[in-house]
């Protein structure tokens, strides 16, 4: 099958590019260091990929990514970095714990209960490194891991998501601030116990010299937020479309908002200017008129919420169309 | 089923409301002279609601939804008011014609070549009325329709969409410029010919007297931005979110921005006021601390987007969940 062959929109990978990506950082981050998070791009042919990079170990974010990677036979060790109250979704992930090793992350009794009810083994206290969002105060830490423990929980150690720091511009200022963050974790650490410090993402990968791993997870496919940022990271994902009007002031492609994440802003088309999205298209000015039937190529600003609005990625190289990949751990 | 028996996040419509809304406007929009659009909730479920209404004709803006409305059984009159080049989908809404009447926008030569060499019979021209966006300039409506005629199409009249003007505040100076855009649909309908004059959405399906027919979509299920503007419909459409942590600044939700449209920004919470959201979170500040357990209400800021992003919608009475509603038109 060939590029052109296609029909729009399509959510395409570039092999190349997300090889490189996945080399790169498993250069820096080997094995263990690296705990891909698989909620920015919720498919398990990407995260076997990742795991032939040596990562046997990964991120989750809902449920559901926990049961579709165990049903891939990816469970090694999943880490769902996030609390769920649920007790039907509790008890479907602490189903599979005879083929897969599940931890959870949890920050409040509440949350330790329902874990602890459904019968799931192990647990992560998720601390608030500064990020307003899910995690309990350091200094809360350890009262939660006795509680946990009380519960018959195994707590692993510690996490937390320094994700108000990813865009410094600045390195220098992002290296003292990801510190500072990070002097957090550590004592909840000394206070929780446990083997695991799990913290950082693709914007602060290389920045982390006390955690024992890193979550990243935009790294494999990358977007324009953050691209431009001195990442050795190339862009490896994107959204085709066709031309299917076109004038002498701009042209309108067939990929609008529904396909791809609008909450970082517009989506970049090299060599044009994006104008706006409607649900169905794109408006953009062309440096020259451009044909109707033409097919451009939109860079999506925020590749997490890109991934979840398609059911297949297209994995490709140069015209070649090499493999279809469902984006199978969408949806809830 | 209760609705507290449902696991988050969740997509609601309240079935009173919507009953609401879609009396409302079937009463001031009779019959044909709605065109519903199914790009706002991609569900036949919904549409079949409509039709229980008095409508019998709807608007499409994707193959996919001409397509699984005719397998619904709501083929009797289908616009797909988009501009499509690809053969194969062109080729299978063709091999649907002998169930259905399905009419195709065109607004170039190409894209008339391609309806006519898939085998499609109906057409309108798409006329540009202000929006930068498909549609040809209204002087050359004419010689398309003659062009589109002379490939064995047969043209049914123009449409045109105004969505520049949707949201304009004044009513008196929305109601003006309305009348300046459609005066350019019924140029080019003189030039082309046929019955049909389509035009017009929710922000402006009161201020039309010249067309004959009206695609709004976003009235059935509503969002913020279409909310406040003293249309007559109420908010129907909302995403349920279970608070995962809580403390005395601030609470978070499980429903993130994979769960609903960002482009018009975040959504609201009624007594809250909502901070920001993540891929699978949502921080804000409610009215008095709540505890981990709790649910709320998200109102989206852009209901088409967020009903693509879910799988089914629970149609909801009070705190009983009365059906369940696939959103079965989405993706492509």
């Amino acid at each position: 099958v060939k590029l052109a062959d296609l029909s729009t929109p399509a959510l395409l990978i570039d092999a190349d590019s997300l090889e490189h990506n996945l080399a790169t950082m498993a250069a820096v981050l080997p094995g263990s260091r690296l705990r891909p998070h698989v909620k920015a791009h919720k498919c398990t042919s990407l995260a076997s990929a990742q795991r032939a990079h040596g990562h046997r170990a990964f991120t989750c974010a809902t449920p559901r990514e926990v049961i579709g990677m165990v049903a891939a036979g990816l469970g090694d060790d999943l880490l769902l970095a996030n609390e769920v109250l649920d007790p039907q979704r509790l008890a479907a992930m602490a189903a599979l714990q005879d083929r897969a090793v599940i931890t959870i992350a949890v920050d409040s009794h509440e949350t330790i209960d329902a874990a602890a009810l459904a019968g799931l083994k192990y647990a992560l206290v998720d601390v608030n490194v500064g990020l307003p969002r899910c995690g309990c105060k350091p200094s809360d830490a350890g009262h939660l891991a006795d509680y946990a423990r009380s519960r018959g929980l195994v707590v692993r150690g510690v996490m937390g998501y320094e994700g108000h720091l990813m865009a410094v511009p600045d390195r220098t200022e992002q290296r003292a601030k990801v510190a500072e963050s990070v002097e957090k974790l550590i004592v909840a650490s000394l206070l929780v116990g446990g083997d695991i410090i799990s913290a950082g993402g693709t914007g602060t990968y290389d920045l982390h010299d006390q955690v024992t791993e890193i979550q990243a997870g935009s790294y494999a496919l990358m977007d324009t937020h953050y691209g431009g940022r001195g990442h050795p990271f190339q862009q490896a994902c994107f959204v085709l479309a066709t031309v299917i009007s076109s004038n002498s002031e701009y042209a309108v492609g067939d990929a609008g908002l529904k396909t791809q994440g609008m909450d970082h802003g517009n989506p970049s088309i090299e060599g044009a200017t994006v104008r706006f999205l409607s649900d169905e298209h794109v408006t953009f000015v062309p440096s020259a008129q451009i044909a109707v039937g033409e097919r451009v190529r939109l860079i999506p600003a925020h590749i997490d919420p890109t991934m979840a609005m398609h059911e297949v990625a297209w994995l490709i190289r140069g015209d070649d169309v090499i493999d279809r990949w469902p984006i199978d751990l969408r949806n809830w």
